[in-house]
């Protein structure tokens, strides 16, 4: 069991289903440092789970700026469509987070859960409703009763220190077999500033602008604009580049604040700017950090499954060759058996419905070419190829040899696991 | 067990892994009548199973005429490619299928081993290699043994007789559980003509033209063109409606022949003619009825489940919603779990990319509207949404309350015996 997560089971057990923790959990987990002008504070309002944290209340020092990126579903949650009302303004003083109800598809009762949950928030930090971020994430449909929260958030308020992020990575989970956090620290103009961030998966997870949910925070001082900018560039290759099951959520919510509470670094104005350069480089491996820990706890997960495509007409014809087979149930299963059935990545391939030459496509398990122009590779050897499939971490290649176009994403294999998880998830 | 079931235990047990035949299998196997014009025979060539037939030889009486259509997969195997080359001629004299291997991704060596079986098989019927028609289905990417093949044909032409249907039908198994088969028969102008019809699923069932391996034989006199129209409109609503798992597979084939060896009715000259209206309905019927049989067989069903979309802008539209919440891993878990989790419907109609005014959807399991003007319905009962789901036959409704656009959609649910199946088919 990965160190620090011992006392993981008991934080969990309030879950109605606790599952086994993933094989693919990061060795440790990382411990995040304060961050200026950062301050939680989690509370159990019983909202779906008995006995465990299931509210984070985050507050912000005054001139936080925020940026988002949001699901593209057409059902998106309500707290989803509050998030992109309140962004125009940028500035954010608080973010109220509940797991076990999703605050989706609720109607005219969903939006007034919203409101009251801001307006409830603003009164207990003296801010406006408009400053108060929120999403929700667990079953979709059910009204929130969202008085158990309310009534909580001025007890959290007083509560709320800069040292409660493990608390609150876990106070959001729902399904998630460990809590995701990761930091980092980036250098603007020589003065250091901190990246900590924290996020759930872990089913319903093919984000199509973010994930389900994940809280970015920095003490850098950067504007809303600029924190746009640089999370619409980090989250392509992230967040955009995972999937566990091809199912996008009503409720994929990031945002990343910046409080300015920091180091004093001279004013940025722009997203270009080269000072810029390591806090980007810095911000968009916290993300993908925080992404491969979703794959990673994918539901049922056993094996992080890589496919890298290369040789496409254009990077989004590769992208979504690699997203058919990354969503294709058969590549999956035969992952997760140890096979190396690459007769099924040829099918996704196929079915990807982008260009495709059978005579020169060319397909690889980790550094084993097992398939090439149009036929299984001369020196293609059974055994070695059950090899390359066999542990925890797998990687499928594909060169389409018909342009320059690459695409990288990840997934997990498909497990009985996840059969057991999602027949029951609800009832 | 269904009828007639009792001895499919033997005739499948040559494959590695023999599943139990599936809940929803016909209570009874159809008995398909002689049709003239074609004669049988089955044979055991060892390709990958043991100990059963493996191979289908049809022989077509002179004068037949054939249409057909294919995955859409840009990786289609080469019998795909043989039968779409010869298809242009619209003749036909005989068909030969396999089980065991798919001869997809075979490279030149592929091409040449549909060659060497057209030839081989021509040379057994007397006729031409052009008059021969192909398909192959089992694994990817593995060089077909032909000459197991083609040193049986000629034995076969020997043996090939009227009565074949049933063990036709189970030769062409792979996954499947049962064999799948139906008959039908339809007045042309006053004179009665006989339409059979086999086919096999089990898996990588996305059909994007047909589904994996069905054959339809008539003994009308109909030329290719008429039964190309026939054949494109009556798969639409049947084959192209169906989905196992939303992989699309690299061999799908569908052909119909007709031997105009019947009772004779008056030259038709065009698919329109009214004096078809009947037959055309009798075919759309038993194309149903054999797609439904192969989603009824899909890896590890135990439910059969139908979408029905409604209120779309388009009925494309419609049928991408419906595609959307039928190739959904959370909709099918839960279905598996008898749970009316009806959020997950909402996700799937949100992640579809279509049209959809959350205020306006409603939603129902059976006759049961659990759903509408964007929250839960004011009626909604778990425990009566538990019982609609409860059967082997789960029907949804989506009503987007946009437009007129329709579509109906079948699939199964997803259970541990998919994973089963799917972790260990090739090794």
């Amino acid at each position: 069991m990965p160190k620090g997560l011992g006392s993981l089971r008991k934080a969990v057990s309030g879950a109605k289903h606790a599952h086994a923790i993933s094989p693919l959990a990061p060795k440790s987990l990382a411990s995040l440092p304060p961050l200026a002008g950062v301050r939680l504070a989690t509370g159990k309002a019983g909202v779906r789970y008995q006995d465990r944290a299931d509210v984070l209340f985050a507050i912000l020092a005054q001139g936080t700026q925020v940026a988002g990126v949001f699901t593209k579903s057409k059902t998106a949650s309500a707290p989803v469509d509050w998030c992109r009302a309140q962004l125009r303004r940028g500035e954010a003083r608080a973010l109220v987070v509940n797991s076990g109800n999703a605050n989706a598809f609720t109607g005219k009762s969903g939006v007034e859960a919203a409101r009251a949950i801001a307006e409830s928030a603003a009164a207990a930090v003296g801010c406006r409703a408009h400053e108060v971020f929120l999403a929700s994430t667990g079953v979709i449909g059910e009204p929130l009763p969202f008085n158990r929260i309310t009534s909580i958030l001025d007890k959290l308020a007083l509560d709320a220190s800069a040292s409660g992020w493990r608390s609150a990575a876990e106070a959001i989970m729902t399904t998630d077999t460990y809590p995701k956090m990761a930091t980092a620290t980036a250098f603007i103009d020589g003065r250091r500033v901190t990246i900590n961030g924290i996020c759930k998966g872990s089913g319903m997870i093919a984000p199509d602008m973010a994930t389900m949910l994940a809280f970015v925070f920095t003490d850098a001082s950067l504007s809303s604009d600029i924190l746009q900018e640089l999370l619409s560039a980090g989250v392509r290759d992230s967040f955009n580049s995972i999937t566990v099951d091809s199912d996008t959520s009503t409720s994929d919510t990031l945002l990343l604040f910046a409080t300015g509470k920091g180091a004093k670094h001279p004013a940025i104005l722009k997203a270009g700017d080269r000072r810029l350069g390591e806090f980007q480089a810095k911000l968009n491996a916290l993300l993908l950090d925080l992404a491969l820990q979703v794959v990673k706890d994918g539901e049922g997960a056993q094996k992080l499954i890589r496919v890298d495509v290369t040789g496409a007409k254009t990077d989004d014809a590769a992208k979504r060759v690699a997203l058919s087979i990354a969503n294709s149930p058969l590549v999956k299963t035969a992952i997760a058996g140890g096979d190396a059935n690459w007769g099924r990545v040829v099918m996704a391939v196929g079915k990807s419905g982008e260009m495709a030459d059978r005579d020169r496509l060319k397909i690889s398990f980790g550094d084993l070419v097992v398939a090439e122009r149009g036929a299984r590779a001369v020196s293609y050897n059974e055994s070695m190829a059950g090899k390359a499939v066999a542990g925890p971490e797998v990687c499928i290649a594909v060169d389409l040899a018909l342009g320059k176009g690459r695409a990288r994403v990840w997934t997990c294999d498909l497990t009985h696991g996840y059969i057991d998880i999602n027949g029951s998830y609800r009832s």
